[in-house]
Order: structure tokens, then C-alpha cells, then sequence
């Protein structure tokens, strides 16, 4: 059976699109999340187009194996993960940036394109591609509208969802659908392709994707400023948003984080020893503008206690100054293996999620480093611990769940930017009660009968009821 | 078995909420589209809070009664028109604004507030919430996140699915659905709240919504532009837009929309007798950004041979010529019943929708004005005739036939804004093909299977098959 399958997606797609070798295989196997859970393929298959893409789907269908959809593999919770006997459809090869529309500032990209290639490419006609993921310079495309992935800028310019006009998907009877349009506006029919951008690989295999692109925005001004305490770093946040302006990127360090940076870039980012919170802010928006947006940051984050305040317009040192920021989670490997968590919450509510988070540090007993996008809300408390020790790793695993509390206790969500895929599913139930997760499952069976995608990643198809409470979250 | 019904809901609901008087009735049968066919309800209720609406749906649902849900009315596809022996849900009673989060910029409002009430009410606050459809001082948020309005306002800020956080929907059997969040970023699930948005009133009836807002943004400059020919005033679109300038709005309208307005208005625009198009944009930028990007259009507008340009920072003179924009299809009632079509183009073919448009006009022997937003390509071309002649009548079905072909064939979509209702259902399946009619019906049967919800609009929930094919219109 699995024979005659691996000789049709051999015949079909081509044969050495199809890998059955055990360490090739290996690699292809899980994400970056260490604590997700995954198993043994039964092939790898990378085609290199769209109709290799519907061969591939068509084959697993008629043979009920399992399809699991993989980018460059940069995600943070098992979403792309194997499953025992499944075929992990890789997208990667599909890297062509299929247009480049300057004169109505879009782009037609494939899924395998990377990121970073994707945004240089649009940045050679004068555009922007705003999603900037941390892993930017390795993930793809594909990943991110999977994913609806975030990054650094979307502060100011939205997440992946807000820059896609149009999607092909490849549907679970292999069947290609394009939805969505060219147009800025369009609303003919349902929004598929919000729809499947970040269903996490459960609802189809993204092929093609029409994206719009913004005007280059000028080169960024860089304010770092250096707190006492957590609170006076988030009073800052409270007050820019209070004040409606809008920085182009506003990232947020506690001490473990800048200590963690520090001793990685053997460097000293010159906050000073009592320095207990970071704020890292940009503006974009160029001349007379941005220094008066710098002046006006500046003077929030004096009043809201910064003990020091440091800002330039020099691209370089903007550059260092973020590069400190973007090595965090690398740079807490130093310690040990690390266990990045994702929440968001409302703006007023940052500091109190980092006490909450440096209280549960306390009571495991492990180090909780935070850094994260302060100007959404959006934060990734990091738990290092040594995953060989069976004691840590479990007291791991309860920091991750006790942030999570914290998180939904101020309102906020179970996940910003990383999703839900196999390590978050019982806190997606939790967030959006036995209503939404109906309304799931209905559209999961709807569009996926036979349960061939990302099988019971991101929740299980087979629910307990119907719609008949109202949410038990709320 | 109506009877049934209507004691039911009278009991359930309250008596005061349940409407049967034939000419009150009426009232509530059909939006301003005047094409659009529509019936008579068995009742015209109006829920005063959510378990109302919850009521009114379980008992339409146990007596199989079709369910229309209307805001204001001010729909221009027929979308809420009522069909015969319906029960037509009117959420205006739902008119509170609920919370107006000032620190976190987000507010969450019922369906029957005003669109204008809503941003008067955070403008109080220093806020903006920047849908701005034409009706917006009387049109319902609930309307406009039923169809996914525009407005004026979206060339810089998007559309009202840009500005949704989350929303609170009751489904068929009457249960609640509470999805999205208050979070800036989020991705626990599908995006459900962006899969109900714009899908008027098919999958479920929207009772409150949280919405992100925007610091309130400067007093806007404008500038008006009168071109020699409808090419050039295209030209100096795709030139602003291929720059990379942003204009808060970018309006264009037509000789025929120019004069008459001029006629309505009993003014002269000052744009000249051989003033065949007319571009009006403005920057809220503020300050000297303001002026530098006033200086950028019109050196642009000049460029691309403008006879005229006069641009102005008092916000009254401003605002008189945006008005003499926004009664244009008022004005076009002076010569007749005005049937508007709904086009969006990618930026460059603006002009060549413009051409055809005048062609149609000629050939047909009937007027057609185009106005539209010129910054993103939704054009609405505006056929006037007397539909007490049925030659009239018939020829007026062609033109806007043909205009949403001539849009189809640059690339466009059917509806940039107004949405399918009633009117463009062949359409839809034009754009999108038979595999995206498959997901729509599949969606639709899954969320609400006994077709209770505004049935056969936007589409006929009996397809003739699978997604076997790919998209036929591609």
C-alpha cells in the first residue's frame, strides 16, 4: 500500500522530488519548537509546481495517507511537524517570484521565495514588504501566510493577513483554488484567503499568493531607552499609544534579555547596571517628521521614569542597536535550550504580564528572559532550562502554561504570531470556548472531509458537541 | 403556523419588537438598490439586545423561516432585501457603543450605531475609526461589516475589515459565537471574525464588534486637479501611485459627474468648460509633510497635463469641494433614476474603465457619470434613466452589465465595496469559478445548514457540483 503509493508520487511528481531517506527525512521532521511532538514520514515530498503540488495531494487522498505542509520549517509549535506515516509536503522548491507589479505596488510570489529574497526583490523597485518575522533571513512565504506570521514591523505596518490580496490553494481533492483579487478593494464572495491565511497547514497547500506592496519608507531613526523597572517601561508603552503615535517599531527587553544580549555580543549596551527594562524604538517616517516623532518618544519615556535615553538617526547604529534586539533568543542558548512562549496582550497590560512572568521565573526556579513587540502587546517570555534534566524540563513545561494563565487573565490571547499547532491546543479551547471551536471543526470538515491535512494540528476534528452553550471562556 | 411563529416571537422577543404592519413593512422590504429584487416578510423584527436576536433565530429556525438581517438599509445590491414569507432582522435597536478603550485604542460598539455617531463618539477621545462609506451619516456599523464597506477614507486606511478585532456573531441555531480578541495581534484559530465580515447576513447575524481605532489624524489639505481627458486624469493617478505617495483620499469624478454636481449645486467648480475629469486628493499628514506631499500631487497632477490645480489648507474650503465629490449621485437624480455600478480596477486601467464606460454610455443612449476612489481603483459608474420605460430599464441593465465586463476584462473585480446581494450573483461565479462556488457552498452548508440565513443571496446554496475543475475564469 504505501509502496504502490511512494511509485505514484514517484511517476507523478517526479522521482527525486520524493526523499524516503531516513536522516533527510529526519531534518524535514519537526520545527524549531523543542517540546512539540512529531513523527516518522513515510515520504518528503518537495514538488516543484503547482500541478506537482495537486499530483502530490490527489495521491495521498486516494491512498488516505496524511498531508502535512512544510515550509522552511522556522515555526514555533509543531504546526509543520510530522506525523507517523504521513507525506510532508515541502513548498520550497515553488520559489519563484512570479511578478513584480510596480506600477500597482503588488507582487505575485510563490511559497518557497524567503522571506528576505522576497523583500529585497520588491526593495529594488523603491517597495516594501512589510511581515519581517525574526527568522526572516531563512523562513518562506508560504510559512508566513500559514502562520499569518508577524515580525518587528508590524507595529506600524500590520501582520502578514493585512498585506495579501489574493491566494491559489491547493484544495484537499487536489482541486486549485484562487481566490481573492488584484484590486486594493475587492469583496466578491467570502474572504478565503483570510480564511486560509494562518489555518497552519489544516485546510489546504498554499501555492501562490498576490500580495500588496507599500512605498519604501524612509531610513529609520533609532531611540533606545533604558528603565528602572518593568512598570516604568511599560507606563512608556502605555503613554506613545495613549498619545496615538506610532512608531515603526517599538520592541520591548527585560534585564535577563539585555544581560543575555550582552554576553553573547560581548558588548555593553550601555543601560547601566540598574537598568531593569529596554525600550527600543524607530520611526520611519523621515526628516523634520521622525525627529519630532524621536523627540516626542524621547520625552515619554524621560517622564515615565527612563534612566537613560539614547537616539540616532545613523542607519548603522540603528542597525546594532536592533541587532542586539534580534539576538536575544540565540543568545539565551548560552544558558541552555530555550522555550519561547507567545502572548499578546492589551498595551496597558505589558508590564504586568513581565512581573507575572519574572514572579513564575521565580517559582519554578528557572530563568524567564522577556523580550518582545511592546507596541502590539505581543511578547515571548523565553523559558531557558536543560532539557535533560527530567525535573527541569517539566518545571519548563509549567512556566510555559502559567504564562499563558497570565496572558488570558489580562485579556489577552494564547498567541500573537507563533499559532496554535501541537502544543497549544487545549489553551486554544480554552480562549475561544466550545462555540468556536464548533465553528472550526464545521469549517475543517467543510473544506477537509476526509481529515487529509495537518491532521488534529491546531485542534482535534472530532469535537465532543454542537454550538448549543455560549462560550465557556467568557 | 405563522401565527405560531409570530406569538412566538411576540412572547420571546416582546411585543413592541415584532412589526406586521404592511406599510412599516414595506419600509424595511429593500435597500437603495433600486434593481434588486425583494419580497414581503411575514415580519419586521427588531431586537432591543443580543438574547432577542438569539430568540428571534431559534424560532425562525424551529419554524423554518428564513431570516434576513438588515442594518439601515442603505445597502446597494439588495443584499437585505426581504424574500417572501421572511422574518426581516433589523438590528438598529442594538445602538450602543459599548466601551471606548482610549489607552488601547480599541472600542466595541453594536450593530445599529450610526457610522458617523461611532466616529463622532471617538473623535471625542482623539480617536478615528477610518470606514467612511458614502451613507456614512446614516448607515449602521452593522451594515458595514456585513458587506465589507469602504468609503473615501480606505486609500490610506484600509476598509472596515481592516479596523476589526473581533466580533460577537449569533449562528443558526442560535447560539454565540464570541471570536477574535482585544489584542492588536492574534492568530488562536481560523480568522473567523474576517470569514463573517463581508459576508452579508448568509452565515450569521453580527450583534457587537471590537474595533481597533486610530489616533485621530490632522486637518487634511486638499487639492483639486481638472485634466483635458479622462487619460490624462489616469495618468496622473498611476503617477502618484507608482511614486509612492499616500493621499488620505483620492477622488476622481467625470464630466458628467462634474456637471452635475455643478447643476445640483448651483455652482461652478471653476474647473473650466473642457474640464473632462477631476482628481480631488488631500494629505492629513499635517504640517510641512503636509505640504511637501500637496506639492508632490500637484507637481504630478501638472505632470501628467492638468489645465487646473488649486489646493487649499482651510479645512472649510476643503470640505466644500469634497462635498461638491459626495452629492454626486444625489445630483445625478435630477435627470433621473440613478442605478450605480461597482467596479475596482488595479490603478493603471483606471482610465480605460473610464473610456469604456463612456462607451457604453453612447452606445446604450443613456448617461453614465463615473465617480470613484481613484487611489484604489473602485470606480462607481452611474447610469441614469426612467424606469417607467421599459426600453429605458432594459438598456440600463446592459450598460451596468457591460461596465462589470469591461472591469472583468482589466483585471478587476465586480465589487470593489457594495458587495453581491441579489444583483450579481452570476457574476460571482463569473470571477471566482466553480471551485471558489464549491468552498462558498461548502462553507455555507457547514455554518448553516438549514439555509436559514438570508438564503440564495450571494449566492444559490445548490451548486451543480464539486471543485472537479479548476477556476473556469482564469
Amino acid at each position: 500500500m504505501s509502496s504502490e503509493l511512494l511509485n505514484r508520487l514517484r511517476a507523478e511528481v517526479g522521482g527525486e522530488s520524493v526523499i524516503t531517506d531516513e536522516d533527510i527525512m529526519g531534518s524535514y521532521s519537526r520545527d524549531m519548537m523543542p517540546i512539540a511532538p512529531y513523527g516518522k514520514p513515510l515520504a518528503v515530498v518537495m514538488p516543484a509546481d503547482v500541478e506537482g503540488v495537486q499530483a502530490c495531494v490527489r495521491a495521498c487522498a486516494d491512498a488516505c495517507v496524511p498531508v502535512v505542509p512544510r515550509g522552511a520549517g522556522s515555526g514555533l509549535t509543531g504546526a509543520a511537524n510530522a506525523i507517523d506515516g504521513c507525506v510532508v509536503l515541502v513548498t520550497t522548491k515553488l520559489d519563484e517570484i512570479v511578478e513584480i507589479d510596480a506600477a500597482n505596488r503588488l507582487a505575485v510570489v510563490q511559497p518557497g521565495v524567503v522571506n528576505l529574497d522576497f523583500r529585497d526583490a520588491v526593495s529594488k523597485h523603491g517597495l516594501f514588504y512589510p511581515p519581517d518575522p525574526s527568522s526572516y533571513d531563512w523562513c518562506t512565504i508560504g510559512g508566513n501566510l500559514a502562520t499569518n506570521a508577524g515580525g518587528l514591523c508590524c507595529v506600524k505596518y500590520g501582520v502578514t493577513t493585512d498585506s495579501v490580496l489574493g491566494l491559489e490553494v491547493v484544495l484537499a481533492d487536489g482541486s486549485l483554488l484562487r481566490t481573492g483579487r488584484r484590486t486594493v478593494k475587492g469583496v466578491a464572495g467570502y474572504d478565503l484567503a483570510k480564511l486560509f491565511i494562518g489555518s497552519e497547514g489544516t485546510l489546504g497547500v498554499i501555492t501562490q499568493a498576490t500580495v500588496s506592496l507599500r512605498p519604501l519608507p524612509q531610513a529609520p531613526a533609532t531611540l533606545v531607552a533604558g528603565f528602572p523597572t518593568t512598570a516604568a517601561a511599560g507606563d512608556a508603552v502605555a503613554r506613545i499609544v495613549g498619545e496615538g503615535l506610532v512608531p515603526s517599531l517599538m520592541e520591548i527587553m527585560d534585564a535577563g534579555s539585555i544581560r543575555a544580549s550582552e554576553d553573547y555580543l560581548r558588548t555593553d549596551l550601555g543601560t547601566g547596571d540598574d537598568t531593569q527594562a529596554l525600550l527600543l524604538c524607530q520611526s520611519d517616517s523621515g526628516g523634520e517628521v521622525a525627529r519630532r516623532e524621536m523627540e516626542a518618544l524621547e520625552q515619554m519615556c524621560r517622564d515615565a521614569g527612563a534612566g537613560m535615553t539614547y537616539s540616532t538617526d545613523d542607519l548603522a547604529e540603528g542597525n546594532m542597536l536592533l541587532h542586539a534586539r534580534r539576538v536575544v533568543l540565540t543568545a539565551l542558548e548560552l544558558y541552555g535550550t530555550w522555550l519561547t512562549d507567545d502572548v499578546a496582550v492589551p498595551r496597558t497590560r505589558i508590564a504586568e504580564l513581565m512581573t507575572g512572568c519574572a514572579r513564575i521565573g521565580e517559582e519554578v526556579g528557572l530563568r524567564v528572559a522577556v523580550v518582545g513587540h511592546a507596541g502590539d502587546g505581543n511578547m515571548h517570555p523565553t523559558i531557558v532550562y536543560d532539557p535533560s534534566s527530567e525535573d527541569e524540563t517539566a518545571r519548563a513545561h509549567r512556566a510555559f502554561d502559567d504564562i499563558l494563565s497570565v496572558g488570558l487573565s489580562l485579556g489577552g490571547t494564547v498567541t500573537g504570531e507563533h499559532g496554535i499547532g501541537k502544543i497549544k491546543q487545549a489553551w486554544l479551547e480554552r480562549e475561544i470556548g466550545p462555540v468556536g471551536m464548533w465553528v472550526h471543526r464545521q469549517i475543517k470538515g467543510a473544506l477537509d472531509p476526509h481529515n487529509l491535512f495537518n491532521p488534529n494540528s491546531m485542534f482535534a476534528v472530532h469535537g465532543e458537541h454542537g454550538p448549543e452553550g455560549d462560550n465557556a471562556g467568557e
